[in-house]
């Protein structure tokens, strides 16, 4: 329950949402909000995490979300340093908390951390020294912790608040850290309508998203929603989990600019990205009025940077 | 036509050389004048691009050319980030657009991009926001435009002008992004005796190198050359094109200590790199006295300093 | 013999700590000390390099001391570029050598090179222009001259002196570059009861290692020893050299608190990472109060940046 908190309460790692209070989420989006600008403008830069090492770790193939880490740590001043450690680690062997370690005792002092397998970023946060903090930036199907808070950023942007919104999330729900974050994010935020909408099998186990509305037709599940977010598809699923494959997925789950209509005029179209278009979203709708997809992107780096200052700014104080 | 320029006439994206006028081309080689250095000396450096954010993303697996953007846009004081980023997100199937509007969302300001397929770069700068700038560092066979400058700025600062040289480019014409960026730069500049030297299978089409002489024969391609442009050939297409293999390419067509004396005596020998020793050239001209390769590397960081300055100065100038 | 000094006597590359003085060894290493920093405090910085642009070309994947050589020189102030080039120059057949001419083209002023292939430093070091230095990060079998300095310093830092001491490096000598960089150090820092210990099959050749006692079982080899150091074993070289494998090897070879009760109580153990825990070293011993694995790690960093300021300080001096 601490785990993520110092003695004095103040957060040190970041791996779930789930254990944030409102006012500990609340406090980071308005620190995100202080580093957003808008597209074209020059992008925030502080020098709060002059002095400090940030180790990006990611066994994953994902540039976009790498590449948002990098950006958000380096505008802060920090050092960063990127590793696919695991990768060239595991070939020869060396168990992970070595691997983190040795990057520990050449003064690493944020491990910003992806990783396939659960458990991961929660066993590196206990082994680490007292003054090293650990950053998820996404476990396995379990948290995607920035990932929730810009969504919520983005929700908060344009509609001014969460409580009382009504929202979808539509896809792979079974599988998707993004789903589980936004679950922790928005019921924190208020959001009571909070719907989950996945074929059969990609529907949660019913021990989690609890107090979620489910819902397994697309229609019924976005209508009159505020926001629909829909979750990337793993083609590779498809086979595994008796899901219709392809065209059907999109013909049965698919967001077109009909369904759309069906959620509320205003409503807001998000995605994690990358899309399959014309597989969970139509091009029509990714690149609609009503879609923020590219502002969640824009986001990631404010939000990112938030969270990186909030966990360091300790650390840094000490060291300036 | 304009696709390249602002509505003012300013260069926004570098894709071909050969949409640009004399004086443009002329312009950009004084600027890469002012940052050239000779070896040993410490490289020029600027903080032109201060607070811009460079991403250079290459698919194919070039590290010189990397390494050279790379160090050209730092040695401005450009943020950059390297990025394999098509390759990793075609293992998602995220589509190339929607990587570049990621990135953009994060902030970048500049893209250099090195593409296999044709018209990804015209792609992309059709798409990207109005202050935003695309840098092709090459594209296909189609366009190389920073090799095409840093090889006429060797010729410039070897010969002190380009106008009434003869110059022939040897090696797999059809194929070369590097003899088309050099027919467009040196042909601007006043090249009138430009020859294309290459085995029928390597010969361009004949709509392309208009008033280029062509030639199959080495020896009297190079006959009273000033300049001899040697090409890399892709040991692959050797199959494909009914082209002589290996030692009989050599013996052919490669550029030998004998074959160099039918060029002129002060001929200088030049070559994009990497190079086939003993396939497209001899040792003993590579590393000759008549060689200027390593000079051509050289140039690269100050062909691409100065093109980096020019696209992104408006709007670093607009931030400062 | 001289090929790593300049016509002053002073170091221009490190290749191997074969060829220098006891003095200059203890310069280095009193450099290093003045670089080292206790966990958690911040590391060690200067701008001794700025100006000077470094590569780090590594072709195997060794992250952990890639990380190492890039913190060290970013933390001297200058200008770093990460390579995996070898590996794609080799994709396009590019020689080694023009690689290296390249990237001096492109004003990179110290090499970081690590390669499995024996000579590949020092034929580096031999053809770079006069201002270039070269240090290796590990070649083959043979050098590993800054594994050797942080053992050296760690040794040093626990035990006040070398001179007089017990040491025994146990496991695949004859493959290990780690021991041999080890031997240089140790013997000219005055250790002169050095033993190697290992299978007959890792035994090196009796030409090697002179003056140091062998032993074949390990609780002999360290009995009464103020250091063991333990080598990794690489497990693809049980079945070539007809080694016991795996738990075999870990039963006969293996440093368990029961044989380390051999050495002197206040013995120290290291071990060059990354561990194979449960078969060359259990991990109570790996993780205990005898050992100093970590110390070695950050001792990795100050070694590093003493070495590339000792390099480069002179390039760096003329530049300022």
């Amino acid at each position: 329950m601490t785990q993520q908190r110092r003695a004095d309460g103040s957060l040190r790692h970041l791996l779930t949402l789930g254990e944030l209070t409102r006012a500990e989420i609340e406090s980071l989006l308005e620190r995100a909000q202080h580093f957003s600008r808008p597209p074209g403008a020059p992008p925030a830069r502080s020098d709060a995490l002059a002095g400090i090492t940030v180790a990006n770790m990611f066994t994953e193939p994902s540039t976009r979300t790498r590449v948002s880490f990098e950006l958000a740590a380096r505008r802060l001043g920090a050092d960063v340093t990127n590793l696919e450690v695991m990768l060239s680690s595991r070939v020869k062997g060396e168990s992970m908390l070595d691997t983190i370690f040795t990057l520990e005792s050449l003064h690493v002092d944020v491990f910003v951390l992806r990783d396939a397998e659960i458990g991961v970023p929660a066993t590196v946060a206990a082994n680490v020294a007292p003054h090293v903090s650990v950053l998820s930036a996404g476990e396995a199907h379990v948290a995607h912790p920035t990932q929730g808070l810009l969504d919520a950023l983005t929700v908060l942007q344009q509609k001014g608040r969460c409580d009382g919104l009504s929202m979808a999330v539509v896809g792979d729900i079974r599988h998707s850290r993004v789903a589980r974050s936004a679950y922790h994010a928005f019921r924190a935020l208020g959001v009571t309508d909070l719907r989950i909408v996945a074929p059969p099998g990609m529907m949660p186990d019913d021990t989690e998203f609890g107090g979620c509305p489910r819902e397994t037709d697309i229609v019924r599940g976005i209508d009159g929603c505020d926001v629909v977010m829909m979750l990337r598809i793993q083609k590779e699923r498809f086979a595994d989990a008796d899901i219709p494959a392809g065209d059907d997925y999109f013909r049965e789950y698919g967001l077109t600019t009909a369904r759309l209509a069906k959620a509320k005029p205003d409503a807001i179209v998000m995605h994690p990205q990358p899309m399959n278009r014309g597989v969970e979203i139509e091009s029509a709708v990714a690149d609609g009025p009503q879609s923020v997809i590219r502002q969640q992107v824009a986001n990631g780096v404010a939000v990112r940077m938030a969270v990186l200052e909030t966990l360091a700014a300790p650390l840094a104080a000490r060291r300036h």
